[in-house]
C-alpha cells in the first residue's frame, strides 16, 4: 500500500489539488544566490560541483534553506548523460557547455554497468540530500530529453535553431532514430537510478522542443519521450514524471499530455494558463509559467502576474514555477516576495 | 472600380483560392544567391545597398529573375524606421545590426516631413522595381512591428529573450506604451509611403512575438498591430496587409487573425498547417511555413514536407513560403527544386 505523501508537490502529482499550490523554480540553485556563488568559487568549476556529492548536495539545499520551496531539484546538468556515454563535455565559464560534435550513433555505449559508475556522484548526491531533507519537501531528479540531448550532441553546443540535429534527422532519419534510441535507453536508466537513490519524482527537460514541424515533433519529441516514460515505469510503475517540452505549440502540449504518459506538464511563459488548465489540466497536473523576466522586473508587474496565475489555477492541480529557468540577475528579494505572495495570496 | 489583379498572390489576398498557390520566400534576396554576394561586394556595405535605389532594386529583382517567384519583396531592413527616427543604426558584417540602447520615448520625432526624406531611397527603390516588374509578380513592401522594433531599440541589438524591452514594459508600462505609439505612427507612415511608391501589399514582421505572456502579447503585439493596420487603412482603405507574429502561440495566432484586421497571417514552422487552415484560414489567407532547414537539407525530407503543405492547403487561400527566412547556406538548386515541385505538385 502506498503511503499518503506529506509533500504538497507529490500530492499534486498523485492527483490532489493543493491550496496554496506547491512552488519551486527551475534553476533555483544558481548564480542569483550569494551562497551559490560562494560555493562555486570554492569548488573552482561547475563540473566539480556536479560531480562531488557533498558540493552538489549543498547547493541543492541552499534555496530550500533560504526560501522553503516545496521541492529541491538536484544540482546537476543534462549533459551528464552524454558524459556517461563517453563524450567529452567541457563547461567553460561564460561560454556554455561544449562537446565534440557527433554525426553517428555508432559506438555509443549504453552499458549501464560501465557508465553508471561514472554517474555515481550524482546518485550519491541525491541520497545525501534525501537524508537531510524534510519529508514535506519533495526531491526531484531530472534528465534532458532525447531530442534536446541530440541537439547538443549533434552541434557540440547549444544552438538557436538546432540546425545540426535537424539536418541529421531530415537527411538520415534512420541513423538519427538510432541516436534517439540509445539516448532514450540511457536517459531512462539515469532516471531509474535517480529514483533508486531517493528522488521522489523526476523532470524530463526538452528545452529545444520549439520550432519543430508537426511531423518532426511527433518523431523526435513525442515518441522518444513516451519510450523513456515506458522504460522508467517498467521498473518503477508508480514513478512520478514531469515533462517539459519547452515552447511546444499548444497543439504540441496537448499531444504531449495525451500521448507520453507523464503525470505533469510544465509549460513555458507564453502558453496561456487558462488554456493550460482547461486543456491539459483534466489529464495531468500543470506546472509553470511565470515569466523569469517579470520576476527580474519585480514590483507591480510581478504582483499582477502572480495573482493572474493563482486566480486562473484555483481549484486545479497546479505547481507554481517559472516558464523557464531563474536568470542570474534576479534579486533574491524578488524571489522571497514571490514565495510569500503565492503562500498568502491563494 | 477595382481592377481584377493578375498577380496570383494579390488574388489570394483579395479572397481567391489559387492552384498551385503563389510562392515567395522570406529573405529571398540574400546571401544564398551568388549574384547577391557579387552585388554586396560591389556595394561595400549592407546599408549602402538598402539606401541606394538602383542597388536595392537590383537585388530585389535577382530572385525573381532566377526563380520566377510570385512576389518580389523590397530589399530593405526593419531598422530603417529607427534610423528615420534619428537613431544611429550600424550594420557590421557578421555582427548583426546595432544601435544605441534607448530607455525613453522622449524626443523621438515622428514628423513625416522630416524623416520621410531620409527614407526617400527606399521609396525610390520600390518605384524602380515596380516599373521593371511584370504585373503577374506582386511587389511587397514591409516594416517591423512596433514590439519587434522596440526590442531592438531597447536592447540596442537583437536578443534571445527580449530582456530590455520586457523589463521596460513591465517596470514602466506608460512610457513603454509611448514608445510603441510613436513607433506605430512611423511604421504606419512608412507602410503608406511604400504603397504610394508602388507596393501592392505590405508585410508587418513581428519577429520577436514569441515568449510573451498572454497579457503582454495583448498589449505589445495585438493592440499596436491593430493600430498600425487602422492607420494604414485610414489612408489606403484597400491596403493589403500580411501579418507575421512569428512563433506566437496558436491562441496568439487566432487572436491576431481575429483582432488586427490583417488580410493574411504568416505562420512559423512549428504551427501545424492543418490547424492553421482550419482555424485561421476561414478569416484570412495563410502564408507559410516550410522549415528553412528542410530546404537546406533537401532530398526526400524536402519533397515530403512540400507535399504535406500542398496537400493540407489544397482548396484554401494559401501562399507558399517558409516559416522563417532563407539561411545563407541553402543551395540555390534546392530553391529551384522547391519552386518546381510547388508549381507541378498541386
Amino acid at each position: 500500500m502506498k503511503l499518503v505523501e506529506s509533500a504538497k508537490l507529490l500530492k499534486v502529482l498523485d492527483g490532489a489539488v493543493q491550496s496554496p499550490p506547491p512552488i519551486w523554480l527551475m534553476r533555483q540553485a544558481g548564480r542569483y544566490l550569494p551562497e551559490y556563488r560562494a560555493s562555486r568559487a570554492k569548488a573552482g568549476s561547475f563540473w566539480t560541483m556536479c560531480m562531488t556529492p557533498e558540493l552538489a548536495a549543498e547547493v541543492t539545499l541552499q534555496p530550500i534553506r533560504r526560501f522553503g520551496f516545496d521541492a529541491a531539484i538536484l544540482f546537476s546538468d543534462i549533459l551528464v548523460v552524454p558524459f556517461a556515454l563517453g563524450r567529452d563535455v567541457k563547461f567553460e565559464d561564460g561560454e556554455g557547455p561544449s562537446l565534440v560534435p557527433l554525426d553517428s550513433a555508432d559506438g555509443l555505449d549504453c552499458d549501464p554497468g560501465a557508465w553508471k559508475k561514472k554517474l555515481a556522484p550524482v546518485y550519491d548526491a541525491l541520497t545525501l540530500v534525501r537524508a537531510t531533507l524534510d519529508r514535506n519537501t519533495a526531491l526531484l531528479g531530472f534528465a534532458g530529453a532525447p531530442w534536446t540531448l541530440a541537439t547538443y550532441m549533434a552541434a557540440g553546443k547549444g544552438s538557436s535553431d538546432q540546425r545540426a540535429a535537424k539536418l541529421w534527422g531530415y537527411r538520415d532519419p534512420q541513423s538519427f532514430q538510432a541516436l534517439l534510441d540509445v539516448l532514450g535507453d540511457c536517459i531512462a536508466a539515469h532516471l531509474i537510478a535517480q529514483i533508486d537513490a531517493g528522488a521522489d519524482a523526476v523532470q524530463v527537460f526538452d528545452s529545444w522542443a520549439s520550432g519543430l514541424p508537426a511531423r518532426a515533433f511527433d518523431d523526435w519529441v513525442i515518441t522518444p519521450t513516451k519510450r523513456v516514460v515506458e522504460k522508467v515505469r517498467a521498473v518503477h510503475p508508480k514513478a512520478r514524471i514531469i515533462g517539459f517540452p519547452r515552447a511546444a505549440t499548444l497543439q504540441g502540449y496537448e499531444q504531449f499530455t495525451a500521448d507520453t504518459g507523464v503525470d505533469a506538464v510544465s509549460i513555458d511563459t507564453a502558453a496561456p494558463i487558462s488554456w493550460a488548465v482547461d486543456r491539459l489540466g483534466k489529464k495531468v497536473a500543470v506546472q509553470g509559467n511565470l515569466d523569469p523576466l517579470v520576476l527580474l522586473a519585480g514590483g507591480r508587474a510581478l504582483a499582477e502576474a502572480v495573482d493572474d496565475l493563482l486566480t486562473a489555477t484555483r481549484g486545479t492541480r497546479f505547481i507554481f514555477n517559472l516558464g523557464h529557468g531563474v536568470v542570474p540577475e534576479i534579486p533574491v528579494e524578488h524571489v522571497a516576495e514571490l514565495v510569500a505572495r503565492v503562500r498568502v495570496g491563494h
